[in-house]
């Protein structure tokens, strides 16, 4: 049976799974809710988004997808307040930065309006789905992938834009140890490591499991040419103290624009850190691993919040960080959160009702 | 109805397409034949594989092909000869290729036998559909893909590998125009260039079509660092003639190893054509072209087989490559046209009986 809700279709599903799902103790991304929003793209337009039950998508074994790797996508959380009401984080700009990567990718670029009526429409009719336990959060994952056909290595004619949620823990359980790579890199000068295309993520699974082979939970990505510039991690920007300053790259073609990395920027100023935009270099962060200057290392994401480094790998050696009680890492964490969860003042305008 | 054909099984189709294509008007990977290989990886093993009427694909929202770019594929052909019978060329190499493929995108290697027994199979039911026209063969697509589910960015549990197969005519219409390029890129070192991954050819679009848009049919690849150097194009090496050297540059971490590149070397150096592999610098080939010694310039790949370069652009000049007869690229590719239809005898041991 066919609603509209918010001008969209919503179709709902006869049953419900959520009985079946275990809050108190969920993973990351791995139970799936009962709808999801779908958008075709087709004759050059992109069509009405839709709610529809969960399920599975049906392609041609030639849909360029399979190919060619043409596909993109966003991660995003929905946080549920104490009183029950949900809320966003700077949403709009996961829709600009899909539209970025669908422009490098070569996919037509999503009106603002499919996605955020989509969006929210999608969570209105998953709002029991979205967790309220401490730490919880329900992440979102839009997509767009080719569903046009061809073996002709060239830009599909159909897409497919989807919106898939599920409810998750942590990311990371406890602190992560990183190793510094040196042969392996995830983006070329040039490429297309600034978007979050599909194909980024699949290049680092065999460089990150021979870290992991190795004790480490994460590969920490350097420049291509030397290896010698920290760039980022797996899902994550990278934020280096040393003594008092807090560092992190500068964005570039093979960094991500980090949504969390910029709003750490942005509150660290607030609260009076010293921050620096700027490349830093594996020798530096080594050499004040050694003299005791390098106080905190953290990944910053969606996914992982602000997540700690205990030690960094690199040339067969480890450093690890020191315990610091009160260190950035937490408190710029507690101050993210606290405007994610609805639980302080929104002094940036960030938070966005669903 | 199923049976069992070379000890695999085959479920025919009830109806067949074929008698709706026009093989003397041939496209490049537009229409598919009636079945095709199917073999999934699960519980840690690639199965049997089986040929199947061709259908869709249903995937599960969360399958990690449309959210990590996961996946690879290979090209081929199927000739036919003369009198009908029908031969590969060096179908063990792709094998080979797509096991190094799937080792750098964290992909479990395929058993030789899954892969040979599966492709004859499937093109002893496909017979018909092999076209017999000159220029034609039956394009033959193996790809793999990572079916398991899951938003933890981390290989997938699941796989499936696929062949699918399409008639098809030339990749090019005509003479090629290129230009080089000296602000995006292809690969990285380090990174994953060197593999048939997906992720390598969608990254490609976007400056083709701006390279489109101002008149040439493709990009060719330089390095990300300089772009100083000649890597390849989007599914061709590159060879240049200068006087009457060829030359072509050496494979890497970031240019794929292509079959029609190092047979063509090898029938180069039998055929008495002096030939060079080593780094091709863009200013080398430039001057070259503007003091008249470079004679010749073609791609090389299964599916453009040998393509003639009518002229290059490079920082808004374009150059003219002159007309000659009795070219290499066309000695070059009626040998190994000659070879790959049976028209001549073998003397590599390349072909191969179906
Ligand atoms: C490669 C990469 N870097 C950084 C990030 C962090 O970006 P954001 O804070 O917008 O989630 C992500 C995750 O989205 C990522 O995939
Ligand atoms: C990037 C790239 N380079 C070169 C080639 C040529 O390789 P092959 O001669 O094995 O078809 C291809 C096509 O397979 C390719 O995709």
């Amino acid at each position: 049976m066919e609603t509209m809700v918010n001008n969209i279709s919503v179709e709902k599903a006869t049953t419900s799974k959520i009985n079946e799902v275990d809050f108190d103790n969920l993973s990351f991304g791995s139970v799936y809710t009962d709808h999801m929003l779908v958008c075709d793209y087709v004759n050059g337009a992109w069509q009405s988004p839709k709610v529809v039950p969960y399920q599975p998508i049906s392609l041609d074994p030639s849909a360029k997808i399979f190919h060619y790797g043409q596909s993109i996508f966003e991660g995003m959380k929905a946080y549920k307040d104490e009183s029950g009401k949900t809320w966003l984080f700077r949403p709009l700009e996961n829709h600009k930065r899909l539209n970025k990567s669908a422009q490098r990718l070569a996919i037509p670029e999503l009106p603002e309006s499919h996605f955020m009526d989509g969006l929210t429409t999608l969570l209105q009719v998953e709002q029991d789905w979205i967790p309220q336990n401490p730490g919880s959060s329900l992440y979102i994952r839009p997509f767009m992938l080719a569903s046009g056909k061809g073996f002709h290595a060239s830009p599909a004619d159909e897409y497919k834009f989807i919106i898939a949620c599920a409810p998750s823990g942590a990311y990371f359980s406890g602190k992560v140890k990183v190793l510094i790579e040196e042969k392996y890199s995830r983006a070329a000068n040039g490429g297309v490591g600034y978007a979050k295309a599909g194909g980024n993520y699949a290049g680092q699974f065999y460089p990150t499991q021979l870290a992991i082979e190795k004790g480490y939970h994460q590969v920490i990505w350097t420049d291509d040419n030397t290896h010698e510039y920290i760039e980022e991690a797996g899902a994550m920007n990278i934020f280096v103290r040393i003594n008092d300053t807090l560092i992190t790259g500068p964005t570039s073609d093979r960094i991500l624009d980090g949504i969390t990395r910029k709003s750490i920027l942005q509150i660290a100023e607030n609260q009076g850190i010293a921050t620096e935009v700027r490349k830093i270099s594996v020798s530096e962060v080594v050499a004040a691993a050694k003299n005791g200057s390098l106080k905190e290392m953290f990944g910053a994401g969606t996914a992982a919040v602000v997540s700690p480094i205990a030690a960094f790998g690199y040339k067969d050696t480890d450093y690890e960080l020191p315990e610091l009680e009160n260190s950035y890492a937490s408190q710029l964490k507690k101050y993210i959160t606290d405007v994610q969860y609805n639980r302080s003042e929104d002094k940036f305008g960030w938070r966005y009702p669903v």
